[in-house]
C-alpha cells in the first residue's frame, strides 16, 4: 500500500446505521481515509456528526453541492478522490450525477437510483465522465459467495437447473414499525423510496446475488407483489417465477414483513451433479451436495488450501476466526480501492471485484420494474432484456 | 387394544421400497395384522413376496380382483377389513375402487389416482360406499408439523402472510436414473403415473403439508413446469406462486432434478408476529422465530409438557430420543384404525387424524391440475376452487 | 426369512418406557414374534399387560421362574427360545442366570448386572450354558456410529489421539424428579440400582460408544464422581480422565442432573489426520473433519454407495428419510436374532454385530467401578485391566 | 467521542497474523490511532512494516526500549498513551515492564508472561506503576458471552453444576507443521513459549472464558498434559478436572494436534435448571435450554430487545448481520479506550471491561502451573487458591 485513498461521505450523520458501517468497513484494512463529508441535510446535524469523526471543520459541508464544488478546488494531494453515498435512496442519483460531472469517482449504496429511467441516466453519466463507479451489493462480497461463484462457472456441479433464493426480513412487520425508525420511514415513502419498496430494498440485493453467483443474467420473470400491511403505499412483500440465460428457472422472494425474521437472505442453486447452498446469517458456511457423496461444508479461512486463491484473499483470519457483515463491506471497500489505485497506474479496472457496476445497477432496477408490470398484469412473464440491451 | 385389524395389502412385494416401509409402520404399534395380500402383478413373485411374510398361502391371491372376492365370503371374525394399495399410481384407481365396493376401508399411496378425474370418480365412491379412505400424506404425521398446525389454527403468530414451501429431490437428475430404479420407471411413463409426474409425485406432497399446516385451503396458482432431463415425457421440475383462502401468498417448489438432494421437503410460514420452520430431514426440530424474542426449537418427545397433548400422542420416545419417517408413517396407520375401531362402536370418526382424506386427494390433484393448466397458459393465475366446489 | 424367532419378555408392563421400546424394536422387522411374557412382579399388573398385548393366558406368567420352568417344557416348535430382560437393574443377574439355566438365550438391557461381580459371575454362566447372551448397548446401533467405526478400524483418519464423550441427562435434575418416575425411583436407589447411579445408567453408555467405535478398550480412569442432588445415595454426576490401548486420552462426562438436558450423548475422535463427531440426538449425520479438507457430513441412507455395505444394511430408508433410536433398538433385534438364526444353522455367531457381549458388560461394570474406586482416592488413576484379563 | 488515543505497538510486522488482527480491530471504532511502533526484532523488518502502515519515519523504532524512551519525551499531546504487546511470549514480559516503567498503559497478548514468576512479577510492577494493564482474551468479548455471563451471574438458570471447556485445533498435529510456520516455531520453542506450549497458549483461554462466564474462579485441577507429537518438548495436548469456588466441577481440554479442527473453542454450562451453550465459531448465536421448555437461540444484534443492554452495546449491527472475532478484538480495544478515557477524567476505570486484568492473567498462569503439576503428580489434585492469595 502506497497511501490512503481520500474519501467523501454524503449522508450518515448521527443514528444512521449504515453510515457508521460504512465507516468501520473502510477503516478496516488502513487503506482509506475519510477527509470530508456532509452527513446530514441539517447542516447543524451534519457538522456535529463530522466534528464527532474528528473531520476539519473545513471539510465538513453544508451541501453536497457545496462539498463538490470546494473539494474540485483544492490541490490534487489534498481533495477528496471519490464520494460515497450513504443518503435515503431519493439522494443516490443526484448526488452521484454530482459527484462524477465534479470529478469524482462514486460509490453508492443501492440502489443505485429511484427509478429505471434515472439509472439509466446515471449509467449514460457513467460511460460519459469515464470515473468509477461501483454500488454496494455487500452480500457478493461474503468469501463463500466467491467460491460459490467460482464452481458455478467451474462447472463442478455441472449445469445450473434451478435457483432458489428467498430475502425474509420482519422489521417492517407492522404498520406503526413504519413510524418507529428514520430508516423505516423513507423506505416505505415513495416520494423518497422510488417506485418500488421492499423489491427495491432487498428484492435487488437477492437479483444481484443470483446474477453474482450463477454468472448469467435474469431474463425474464413473473411476480406477484403486494403491500400487506394496510395502507402502506410500496410493496412490502412479494415473489417471482424468473428465468436465467441458459434456461434454468427460479423463484425469489423478498418480503419485509416476515414477523421474527431478520436478514435471513438464502440462496440454493441446483445443478445436475450437486446443488449448493449458503446463508447469509451463517456467511461462512458453503453447502455443497454433489450426487453420491457425503455433504460437503466448506468453509471460510485465509488458511484453507482447498478453496480458491481468490476467495482466500477476501478472508483477512485463518479458518475458525468468523468474519462477518462489515468484512463482507470492507471486501467492497477493498475492490473499490484497488480499482482507483489502478487508474492512478492507468491500468484497467480489477477484474474480479466484488464491487457491483451500474450495468448490474441498471439490472437490479429493470428487475424491479419488470416484476411491477408483470404484477400489475396478473403474474404474466415480462422480459427485462429490452431494458439492458 | 382390543385386537389386532386385519390388513390386505396389494403392491409391495419383493423390492419395492415403500411396500416394506408400510408393513414396518403397520407393525410398529402392534395395532393391525397383515393377513392378507397381491403383492406383485406378476402371480409368481407375489406369491413369494407372500411367503417370506409368514403368510398362509390361501390368503396370498394372484390378482387384486380375486383378493377382493375371495375374502370378502370369508368369515367376519376372519376377513381383511381393510385394503392398503402401494402399486404404482396407475392401480390406485382400480384397486381402490374394487376394495371399497367389496365392502373394505381403504389406505391407499398417493395420489389418489392418476388424474382429476378419477380422484373425482373416487370420491364418489368413497362417499356412496360410506367405507372409510385414507391417504398416506406421511409428511403431515409427524409430530411437529402438527405442533406448527396447532400454533397456527390458534393464532400465536398472528395471521399467515407468506408460505414457502419446497420438495427437491435428486434421484432422477440424470436420464440414466429413470432406467435405475423400479420405482424411478413407472414414474416418469406417462401411462402408468398419470398427466404429471413431478407435481403429481411430490409436489402433491407440499401441497398437502401448507393446507395441513395453515388450515387453509390453496385457492390459486400461477405455475411454471417442465422437463430438465431431455426426452422426459413428463415434468421433472417447476415452480409457482399460489394464493391462500385468507389472501395469503405463496411459492411452491416441486423437483426431482436437483442433484445431490436427498427428499428435502421442508416448509416456513410467515405470520405478523412471528415464523415458523420445518425441514422433513431433521423432523424432530420445529424452529420458532417470534418478533422481539429468542428462537425457540420446539423438540418432539412424548414427555415435553410444552407440547400439545396430541402432539406428545404422536411420539412414542422421551425427548432426545429421535424419531423417523417409519414413525410418521406409523402415525397414518395409527389414526386409521382408530378410524377404523371408531366405526365398530358406531362413533364418528376421529376428527384430529393425520391421514389425508379424499377431499384432500381431490385437492391435491386439483393443484396439479391447475399447475399444469397456468403452465400450458404462460403462467397465468388459475382458480383452483372450480375443481372442488 | 424362514420363520419368526420366538420371545419371552421379563418386565417391560404397562407404563415401562424401555418395554414398551424394545416390543416395537422386535416387531418392526417382522422377524420376531412375543410368544411370553411375566410383565410386572405384580401378577395381576403383568397379566393385564400381558392381556393387552395379545398373549395367549397360559403364556402370561406370574413370575420369571415359573415362566422358564413352563416354557422349557413346551414342545420346541412352541416355547419362547430367547428371554429379553427389561426389568430394574437389581433383577438383571436372577434373570439373565434362570433363563441360560433353563436354555434360553437371552438379550438384556444394560447394565448386565448391579455390580462387577455379578457381572463376572454371569460371566462364567454365559461361558458355561453355551447360550447367546447380548447387552441392549442401543446407541452403538445407529448406522453412522458403524460407520464412523470402520473408518478409525481402517485408520481413515490416522491413528486415534484423543476421544471426549459426554452424556448429559436432565431428568434427575431436582430431588423431586426421582420420586415423580418409576423410573427415577429405581434408578436412585442404591438396592435396586447397584453400586453406581448416573455412572452405571448411563456412563456405561458412553464407555460403551468409546470402545465401539474406537475398536480400542479403556485401559485407565481418573474419575471425580459425585452427588449433586442433596440426599441421593449415589452418584448422579461425574467425570473423568481416561486412557485407551494405544495411548490415545480422553475424558468422559456423565451427569443426570443437567438441567434442560434431554438425551445428548455426543463423541468426539481426535486423529492424527481429521476427526469425527457424532450425536445421538441428530443421528443421520457423522460429521467428519479431515486436515486441509471441507468438513464431511455423511448421512445415513440405504442408498447412500459412499457409506460401507454393512452400514447401508442397517439402514431401512433411502437418504433423506430419517431413522431414529427405535430403529437403531430394532437393529439389535436384528443382529440378536440373526446370531440366533446361525445357531439353527450351527454357524457361529455373527462376526459384526452391533449387540454387546458379555465381555462388553464386564468391561463396562469394571469402568464403573474403577471410576468409584478412584473417586475415592482423591481421583488417581485406576488401572482396569486386572478386572478383565 | 472527543479524539482518539495513540497507541504504540511492539511486535506485529509483516506476515504476523496477529498484528494485523490488532491493528484492524484497533481501526474499526474509529477511536484509536496507531502512532508509533517496533514492528520487528529486525529494524529493517521493522522499519518496512511501519512505513506500509503510513507511520511517520521517526516513529519508526529499532528496539522497544528506544521506542518507550523516545516516545516518553515528546509532548504530552503527541506522545502515545498506550503500548500494545503483540511479541512472542517471551517478550510478553520485558516489553510490558518497560511500558509501564515509562508511564505508558500496556495491552497485551495473552498469557501476561512465560512463566507464573514472571506474571506475578508483572502483576507487582502494574500495582506499582498505577497504570492500566489490559489482557486480550478476545473469546470473552463477544457479546453473547456477555449474555452468558449475565445470566449465570444473576441466576437465572439457578447455581452453576457443570462446566464441560473444550479447545481443540488442529494447525500442530503434524511434527512438519512447527517448522512450517512463524507463529508453529515459537509456540513450539520453550525459550520462547515458556513453560507450557497448548495449555499456556490456549488452554488459558478456555480457562479464562470459564472464569468470566460463571464469574467464578478454578480453585482445583486434576490435569494429563503431554506431547503427542514426536520430540516437542512442550505439552501440545491435554485434559483436566477442575472444580469452582462453589463447588461445581468441570472438565477441560485443549489441543492443538486434533487433525481437521479449526479454533473450535466451545463451553456448556450445566445448572440446576437449565443449561447453556456457546461455541467461538458460530459465535453469534447463544444455546439456552430450560426444564420443560423449548431450546431457545438468543442472537447478536443492537436492536435485539430482549438482550441485555450491555451486551447490545457490544455490537455494531442490527440482528441478522453476522460479527465476528475482528469485531470482538475490537471490542476489547473499546473497553480499554473507555477505561483510559475514564483516567483523563480522573474516574475510576470502566467497571464492565471485557479485558482481562493482570489477576486474571496471574490466574491462568497459576492454572497452567497446576495441571502442569498435577500432570508430573499422576493427575492429583492440586489447589490454586495459594497461587494468587
Amino acid at each position: 500500500m502506497s497511501r490512503k485513498i481520500r474519501m467523501g461521505m454524503v449522508g450518515g450523520g448521527d443514528g444512521a446505521f449504515i453510515g457508521a458501517i460504512h465507516r468501520m468497513a473502510a477503516a478496516l484494512d488502513g487503506e482509506i481515509e475519510l477527509v470530508a463529508g456532509c452527513f446530514s441535510s441539517n447542516p447543524e446535524r451534519g457538522r456535529t456528526s463530522g466534528e464527532k469523526l474528528g473531520l476539519a471543520a473545513d471539510r465538513i459541508y453544508p451541501s453536497y453541492q457545496q462539498m463538490i464544488i470546494e473539494e474540485s478546488v483544492l490541490s490534487p494531494e489534498k481533495r477528496m478522490e471519490f464520494v460515497v453515498v450513504v443518503t435515503p435512496n431519493d439522494l443516490h442519483l443526484p448526488v452521484s450525477i454530482a459527484a462524477l460531472e465534479g470529478g469524482f469517482h462514486v460509490l453508492s449504496d443501492k440502489p443505485a437510483a429511484g427509478t429505471l429511467e434515472e439509472v439509466i441516466e446515471l449509467q449514460r453519466e457513467v460511460f460519459r465522465s469515464g470515473k468509477i463507479y461501483g454500488l454496494t451489493h455487500t452480500y457478493a462480497a461474503y468469501p463463500m459467495v466467491l467460491q460459490a461463484r467460482e464452481m458455478l462457472n467451474r462447472g463442478d456441479l455441472g449445469p445450473v437447473r434451478r435457483v432458489t433464493v428467498a430475502y425474509p426480513q420482519g422489521w417492517l412487520a407492522l404498520s406503526g414499525d413504519s413510524a418507529g425508525s428514520k430508516q423505516a420511514s423513507w423506505r416505505t415513502d415513495p416520494a423518497r423510496s422510488g417506485e418500488s419498496g421492499c423489491f427495491a430494498d432487498i428484492g435487488t440485493h437477492a437479483h444481484h446475488l443470483v446474477e453474482y453467483v450463477t454468472g448469467q443474467r435474469i431474463t425474464d420473470v413473473c411476480a406477484d407483489l403486494g403491500s400487506i400491511v394496510e395502507a402502506r403505499a410500496l410493496d412490502d412483500d412479494g415473489a417471482a417465477l424468473f428465468k436465467l440465460e441458459n434456461g434454468a428457472r427460479g423463484t425469489l422472494t423478498a418480503s419485509q414483513v416476515c414477523g421474527g425474521e431478520g436478514n435471513n437472505l438464502n440462496i440454493s442453486v441446483y445443478c445436475e451433479q450437486g446443488s449448493l447452498f449458503w446463508e447469509q446469517e451463517s456467511p461462512n458456511e458453503l453447502q455443497v451436495k454433489r450426487r453420491g457423496q457425503p455433504i460437503d461444508i466448506y468453509r471460510a479461512g485465509a488458511d484453507c488450501d482447498y478453496l480458491e486463491d481468490k476467495v482466500r484473499s477476501r478472508c483477512r483470519t485463518p479458518q475458525g476466526h468468523p468474519e462477518g457483515y462489515i468484512e463482507a463491506f470492507a471486501n467492497i471497500y477493498r475492490d473499490f480501492a484497488q480499482s482507483v489505485r489502478c487508474r492512478w497506474d492507468g491500468q484497467s479496472t480489477e477484474q474480479d471485484s466484488c464491487v457491483g457496476d451500474i450495468q448490474a445497477g441498471v439490472r437490479g432496477m429493470a428487475f424491479v420494474r419488470g416484476a411491477l408490470e408483470s404484477s400489475r398484469k396478473g403474474s404474466s412473464w415480462v422480459s427485462l432484456t429490452p431494458y439492458w440491451e
